[in-house]
């Protein structure tokens, strides 16, 4: 058989949810089809047949042509960052409901993961954002988002100050429980809760949703995804910086945020016939009508 | 002189803003008056003459008829509390600029405090909340708030999920970053912020507003004062509560948080002439334009 | 039989929709329960025998001691005002989705009409607010909202300006497409939509929520139900005063609209277990999660 | 003098504003220039000399190098499309306060205009929209759109439904008060009061922002400026489109409006040291704090 994909690693967190026979059943498919599966240790421990490589998690997906990620959208958030750096592609497969990045449904696995190993699928070039911590001329912590950096208050409930650049142009000095740098993907997650606006996902773009702002004029800006963006921590005995809550840094007073776009965006993978409106109108409710 | 109030509290926080002129120029005034004065001791400290009685702030405040905080609208913020409690009316004068609570100009002290002791002041009752956390049938903490009640995330940066009753019955459960319940008074502070309408101060009402919901149709709701609130914490690892951000208990999962009005509403008092929504007309700049 | 009401008007709009089946059967059920059944002449033609008496709506509602809307919201919404003048309690039946005012779906009508009969309901006083326009010192139009009074601009897609007024007191003036003055029940509705807040309906409380405000700081205030709101236009080439979307006005520049609590509360009967959050999460999709 | 441009074409709307005064000066300065001066008729009248040709507007910007619109906003937004056509350079000098498009305050025109000849100034290429209504397969209206087209209800106050499509993608049908269609340079208007993003000007997106929408969860949604949006109304009895309140057209059921960028973007000139978040911080007031 022609495979688009020779190697495909396997991605799941084997943390209580049903895994065991998804995988099982997609490695069956997948050697039935001639491709050669890597995974890593836990989920090989599922699987009823040693794979053909066993690996650490970034060893794992830079070895693959494909990634799939098995379980829900936290699954492949989780390695997004590493396929990215990998330019390794990657696809979603959720185990519960629709997620708003894992769009192949477990019930139609097997036809779905066939016509990608096919070469049917659509890709996508998803913006990721890196984040970097500045003290002084010194960076002293570095990670990656792929749908928000979030600078805001740590515990203690009170607001905290900062300023925000774009490009070195000075925007504003805010009072607020933080502030959000979202990507497309992110934009229907944290910041849509916060009143950001919807970003296309092939929009060039990111934005800034400013959270509970003091200032009610303080509204969400979308800038260009090759802006460098600079919050500089005013007043933070309470800070804290956040990337795609699987990361985190304290900030102290007089510290700079700085986010720009990460060189590689993520690849990711979809079936035929996906539609990124399709797939938020079931999971915003916007079919539904409410009198 | 006839005096309405015989025995007043300077209420002040001398931490670095210029209170000493501001307090001894009131000092003196109301020994012109013949009023006695009552103070704590830092505030003792910055005064030229020695007060009447030197207290701590709780025996300071049912020591007087009235009590005058001389700072902003924290100061009158951290004794509100207090006042309710010991029904002693309080009116607030603003050193920097116009507060939502501290209506008394510095420049127009004299001339105001005047006023008040001369009897010329309208009188409003401010709703205040009781709270306490309940672990199983035992109260394990128990504060009041003049602003909020809010229970919020603490620092790890994740959505915490509760459900909320009024009255015992079922309101909804959802994952937010926190819940405001907030007073009349608090609805134009950090609830406002979130969303949160404003409410005129004689409405007997309490708001709920979400901060940054998940569900984006949980709307703030504005319910009669006289309810009972119930949060429930179904997943706190990471959960705050915190009183006009004074006070606060970490809770755990399974804990409630029940909020009801204070038995004694703040008795606030405003120079003749004060207008609620003037003020908010300066604070908001409802009088200006953009265009 | 014992009956809580002796005269029941039964109401529906035969616009259309299947409404000979339901009002039929409930013709049938109120006969059988012995109670005498008033219609107007456009629902009498849908019955399969003459009613006790056919009478056109007004003298219909206030002949009877219980209205029953059949239909949806907008059938009961459509007779509140009557339903009120005359202090004659209303009941909804839905005959298609859950309603915000219909409880009573149609399948369970049988069930739920005879507890009704047998007494076992709750009674809601619903606020209706009384709306006039004044032209100099003459009221040239007046009408009743259930939901609320909506003061917006007409056809031309140009903002109006105009300046509000609550017991004398002026809060703003605003350039804006509109303003809702809206009733609990209201709050739910068109207010909602443009970023009201929910009033529990014992509150007694209206909402003023500017439509699309130029100045962004001008967020929804709710007063107290007792209160009297004027709004006066500035700048009004292009208004409309609208009442519940049932009646409108034109009114021009300087034109004073003038809304106070209606004197007779709407009577508003619920099927025992009636919960208002429950219809809610219903109506809202609260219950749902988005991921 | 060596000026950058050769002809300009000063823009006004003789308005009972007191523009004879700042066009007479502007006419001195560029004489004094040696500049070539076109104006209509209306603005000839109000110079001490006169120009050297008088044109109609089109033909007046036509015939220009640059276009100068002594006014507000107003004025410039009334002949961007022109200006936009004729591919001509605009600068706005704002007659009363500062402007969203018009950066050059009266007080300082001859300086800065004298910097614009001298070729010290910054280019903007702003989006404009095309829009047009289809009846079928056949076009009944086209205009252009600087700031927005607006879909939406017309004086009856009833919502309108409708199906919006983005590159023959089905995004989501609803009723609402409208929807608005903004460039970035209208982002900061309309679209601003009703809840949507500010768009960076350089931005290459549009927003669609909903009014007041029957269905909470429908948010803003920022779309790459090279789509196709299609809006087809389902419910219309009631519904217009609005290009800028310039222009505007009453659609009917089953008609569509279709809007895409238009192929030449407005060419704004800005002084130099122009910040466009500066404008902002001035015009929303983020400089300024609440409490």
């Amino acid at each position: 058989m022609n495979n688009k994909f020779q190697i495909v690693a396997i991605i799941g967190r084997p943390n209580g949810v049903a895994l065991a026979e998804p995988v099982r059943a997609l490695h069956r498919l997948l050697l039935a089809r001639g491709v050669r599966v890597h995974t890593d240790p836990r989920v090989a421990e599922l699987l009823e047949r040693t794979p053909d490589q066993v690996l650490p998690m970034e060893a794992l997906i830079a070895s693959a042509d494909l990634a799939i990620a098995v379980g829900g959208d936290g699954t492949l958030l989780g390695v997004a960052r590493i396929a990215a750096a990998a330019k390794v592609p990657i696809v979603g497969v959720n185990l519960g409901t629709l997620g708003f990045l894992t769009d192949i449904p477990k019930d139609e696995m097997e036809t779905l993961v066939s016509a990608l190993l096919d070469g049917r699928y659509t890709e996508e070039a998803r913006l990721m954002l890196d984040g970097e911590v500045r003290r002084g001329a010194e960076t002293i912590f570095k990670s990656v988002a792929f749908n928000d950096v979030v600078v805001s208050r740590g515990a203690m409930g009170t607001m905290i100050e900062f300023a925000v650049e774009v490009d070195g142009e000075f925007i504003y000095s805010l009072r607020a429980d933080g502030l959000i740098i979202a990507t497309p993907t992110g934009s229907t997650a944290y910041a849509l809760s916060s009143g950001g606006p919807i970003l296309q996902p092939g929009l060039a773009a990111m934005a800034l949703v400013p959270i509970s702002p003091h200032t009610l004029s303080n509204r969400p800006i979308a800038i260009r995804s090759n802006s460098e963006v600079r919050v500089k921590l005013i007043s933070g005995a309470n800070a804290r910086v956040n990337f795609d809550v699987q990361a985190f840094f304290d900030p102290r007073t007089d510290d700079e945020v700085i986010i720009r776009a990460h060189p590689n965006p993520l690849r990711l993978l979809h079936p035929m016939g996906y539609s990124y409106f399709g797939m938020l109108r079931t999971k915003l409710h916007w079919n539904e009508r409410t009198s």
